[in-house]
């Protein structure tokens, strides 16, 4: 690395979660903070108030004995107390954890002794889960989050404290401190395939540039109204609450839901004039579902829907263009890039001659870099490959809010190249910039010297107007190494044959490609975290 | 300051100039630069063109000797190869030092000797500036920049090299290193109102986060077209060039222009779909002026004008609004803020039962600081004043694109308190968050233990519709202290009488406010840097 000569400016005036907190407070006093209690019922502030339930809560974490450099653990929803924690615990130069409530009970007990966590903060209704660790670590106590009065709560948990009473004896001006911006401010432990999750920590620093990057990019700004429809306790939200803090745009707090009632989510966003959300497909198709029993569709055309996890199937762009006008806008990311380091908004004008179709297809991709994250494919024997859209790799990634290790993990040298995180994704760079995954490293099929892109043949199968999902995966066989077989599940009422699934997919696969099964089931296996389980599919098959 | 646990992030990957020009060129390779030469002629090319030749200016650099922290000033208008040094001097990580060709001989002479700068880069036109240079500081040699062979421009310049031979022997890939983020990037040195210019270096860490907040605030993505219009030898040109590039925005350069031949930049604005501009009211006045001729207004709409040094009259806002849709934005700053600290675009929502003149009013206004930087009122003891619209004092600003000292100046104390820039600027912040200047602290009217504001007295006499401009300022009085005296531009054509502005001025102000001269001018007198300067009307009143 070269080295100049100094500046004059403040380059050791650090990048602070505090700074954006401060910053809505100061200058957007009165902007709307509307959320939901733990009863179900909407509630709202404003973000003066948030700052000075912020402000109490720093000299609660202080009162605690809570240092810099402790970890706090979390068990929430996405209620009102999770962002303040967002931002009072960073605050102090503490690290908040975020407990990912769907993790195995091993997972977590593992993750709290991991990370050395001292304190957790529990929501009310995630009592039992908390109860389940309590015996099985050791914490200095608990932070009972209720809307009730503490009373009215009885719990197992030793050494319990209840937030609203930490809260209420403290003042409610706090002298917030700067912090050196390379200390981590939240942490998360990843679910991969094979061993213990692990831990990535986010610095205050990567945060920030996160942030900045994800305002920039969805141009969030204070007429914006912004819900974190993704679990606060999983990839911290995607860093969507500390970007609508930092836009000071108006937020909307969902809660606790499931796709059950994903009515009131839906209806909170027509009703508060949500502009920017984020979510799965798994979360967005029940909200277009919902939205499509509504006497009429509302006018969302100014929304910005950000769909990760996997691939927004085109029925969901389409469905909520056509009925609403939302842009459901593809990012890609992962814990390991706090997470988002592409989008798929706007299509580039030099492509304004492209089809309608060519233009869908288009933006199922992972789309466009955001400025500050690099992304590059690397061939298998570590060279990086042309931005051709043809030379097929392994996609890596650097950049300020990439994580450049794991947390207090020794052997994890494979995941890094030269300062780059291996994404463990299979992809090609287009000419025009456009990232387009084809696969998982592991969900490719290699069949007799080639690949086969499960995740093609997967929308290609839910073009299909009667599928709901598909799943394919490849299976051994003796012969060609690997051979695909494809999961269909039908809509709800429809019924599809097999013929129906060979039929769409001859027209866009070489007979060689097809599948050697395709079988029709009722639902797919999911991760903890919401995603398709194929490793379990693939278990199951060779049973 | 406090330190927290290490994260496990990329937080040595440093914030770079060369990462935004990267960034632009593998995405958006094809997104165009349009740039005027030297003989007015417009031309274009790309960003992937810009960077191989970015590419082997920097191996350019590196044959010249010049090494980390070396100095290379530059003497060019809003030129391609100026955009081009912009990139490629701190990609090597010397420091391009800006040479206002505005300043006085003896004091370019100065700012050339107190910088060390090694090499300086000239423009053709500009010769004659760098030949009264030449024999009074010692630099290793003269580069001169043209689009003439080299064999057909002579001049007095001792070692003379020519851009473009040296650009043609080098190689257009070039390795290059990641810079420590505090080196310092760019140098510019202000005028102040006494003593010596004073040296401003930007680091690449203070001038990227400048360019995320700008690129934020006015939302500037590969949709847009930005063009410079600030001179690139000042303030560079507000951070405009840099967010340009880091948002891949297509980029017009307007190259040398003078307020006469203001048409073909106007021109250039409407049929290259210019979107983003800066400018000071005194540039952007004869462009409206020069749209008004037009035979169809054109459609400016989405088009955002920042628009700095002075209040923008309600006249220049209100005449590119309703002739072409175009906002008209002010922003605040200062060589020492890099420069862009506040803008003013969208009225706040809360603030929608606001009547039309109340809103323009506002619109008028420094508005609202850009997340990261932070404002604050000090009264004359130290004390920070409360936000309430009323409590009037000295504007204090800080952040990472903030200066927090001059360089190589030992005694510069006055212009800092507590690691905050003190603005010299006097106004209020209003409990919305909007920042009001009302006065520079020495242009304040201290008349019978009052102050009278002069900046709204211009304002509300330049509200007469035959006004062009006006200046007020205080002259001494036995025995108020100071008394104002106005004085007044007609608009070219029209006739202004003294009653005429005191008609106007009795509409806002009380009896003893009211100047005790007004005198009609056909022109005020401006400092190099195109201000008003009050200062010469001052010293030429009490002659």
């Amino acid at each position: 690395m070269l080295r100049g000569i100094p500046s004059t400016m403040g380059d050791t005036h650090p990048l602070n979660m505090t700074t954006l907190l401060r910053h809505a407070a100061d200058v957007y006093p009165t902007t709307e903070i509307v959320h939901r209690r733990i009863d179900g019922a909407w509630d709202r502030t404003d973000y003066a108030a948030m700052f000075r339930r912020v402000s109490r809560l720093a000299h609660a974490l202080d009162s605690l004995g809570i240092e810099p450099g402790a970890t706090v653990g979390v068990l929430d929803w996405n209620h009102l107390r999770h962002l303040e924690l967002y931002f009072g615990v960073p605050a102090v130069a503490a690290v908040m954890l975020q407990l990912n409530l769907r993790l195995a009970p091993a997972d977590l007990v593992y993750v709290v002794e991991h990370s050395k966590a001292q304190w957790i903060f529990v929501d009310e209704s995630l009592l039992p889960v908390a109860e389940e660790l309590a015996d099985k670590v050791d914490v200095a106590g608990w932070v009972v989050m209720t809307d009730k009065p503490s009373s009215e709560v009885t719990t197992s948990l030793p050494n319990v404290r209840f937030y609203e009473d930490l809260l209420a004896e403290q003042p409610e001006e706090y002298d917030f401190q700067f912090i050196e911006e390379t200390s981590a401010a939240y942490a998360g432990y990843t679910t991969g395939t094979t061993g213990r999750p692990k831990g990535v920590y986010y610095s205050h620093r990567s945060m920030y540039l996160h942030t900045m990057g994800l305002i920039a990019a969805l141009k969030i700004d204070y007429l914006d109204c912004v819900m974190p429809v993704t679990p606060m306790f999983h990839a911290v939200s995607w860093g969507f609450p500390q970007a609508a803090v930092g836009a000071a745009a108006k937020i909307v707090l969902p809660g606790r839901f499931t796709a059950d009632d994903i009515g009131s989510v839906a209806e909170a966003i027509v009703d508060e004039g949500v502009t920017v959300a984020n979510g799965a497909p798994s979360l967005f198709a029940p909200i277009l579902e919902y939205i499509r029993t509504l006497p009429q569709a509302p006018d969302l055309s100014g929304t910005r829907l950000v769909s990760g996890s996997t691939e927004p199937p085109l029925s969901l762009m389409k469905g909520f263009h056509d009925l609403t006008g939302a842009n459901v806008i593809h990012g890609y990311g992962a814990s390991e890039t706090s997470p988002l380091v592409t989008y798929n908004w706007r299509i580039k004008p030099e492509l304004a001659e492209l089809s309608d179709d060519e233009k869908w297809d288009l933006k199922r991709s992972q789309g466009l870099p955001i400025v500050g994250a690099e992304l590059a494919v690397l061939d298998p024997a570590g060279g990086v490959l042309p931005r051709d859209g043809k030379s097929v790799g392994e996609i890596i990634i650097r950049g300020p809010w990439v994580t450049t290790s794991y947390h207090d993990l020794a052997d994890n040298d494979e995941r890094f190249h030269d300062g780059w995180w291996r994404s463990g994704d299979v992809g090609v760079i287009m000419p025009s910039g456009y990232i387009k995954l084809t696969d998982r490293l592991k969900d490719v099929i290699k069949s007799g010297g080639e690949w086969i892109s499960s995740i093609d043949m997967e929308n290609a199968i839910m073009g299909h107007p009667k599928v709901l999902e598909a799943a394919v995966i490849g299976v051994p066989d003796p012969k060609f190494q690997e051979r695909p077989v494809a999961y269909v599940v039908p809509r709800s009422g429809e019924e599809v044959t097999k013929d129906d699934v060979y039929e769409v997919l001859r027209e866009r696969f070489a007979k060689w490609q097809l599948p050697d099964q395709v079988i029709i089931v009722e639902e797919l296996p999911r991760t903890s975290v919401g995603k398709l389980d194929k490793k379990l599919l693939r278990a199951n098959w060779s049973e």
